[in-house]
């Protein structure tokens, strides 16, 4: 579906990079709205807090969203 | 768990105040790390981006997480 011209994303291009949750500084969802017709869902990676667009249909950024929300860090998993 | 004074968790304090979707600007979630050992997410509100700390394991905020992530807005499901 072509953008329309009124429409402004913040998503560009769509990075089809594997992501691993370790290298993950966040993630931020963006719901579609008036401006941005699409879901929106941007990683910002702890190297160089470099920021990429991922594709919200796709498996693994479904299962991402999954590890990432509910894995507490290791350090407290094994004091608890 | 008694937080440590070592941790550097952006979330003070929880809102367990409900979210509708309609009303988020965004959510961003920052998995758990060294500096902080739980998972934070974050709601920006439309209203004043106004920012809410949530509680990752409510319910409510699971069902948040998975209507935004996948819904599209209104006016493209009637063209699509």
């Amino acid at each position: 579906i072509p953008l329309s011209r009124t429409t402004r994303c913040t998503c560009i291009s769509i990075s089809d990079q594997p992501i691993y949750p370790k290298s993950l500084e966040k993630l931020e969802i963006i719901p579609a709205s008036q401006t941005c017709p699409q879901v929106e869902i941007i990683a910002t990676m702890k190297k160089n807090r470099e920021k990429r667009c991922l594709n919200p249909k796709s498996k693994t950024v479904k299962t991402l969203l999954k590890i990432v929300s509910l894995k507490r860090s290791h350090r407290t998993q094994r004091a608890a």
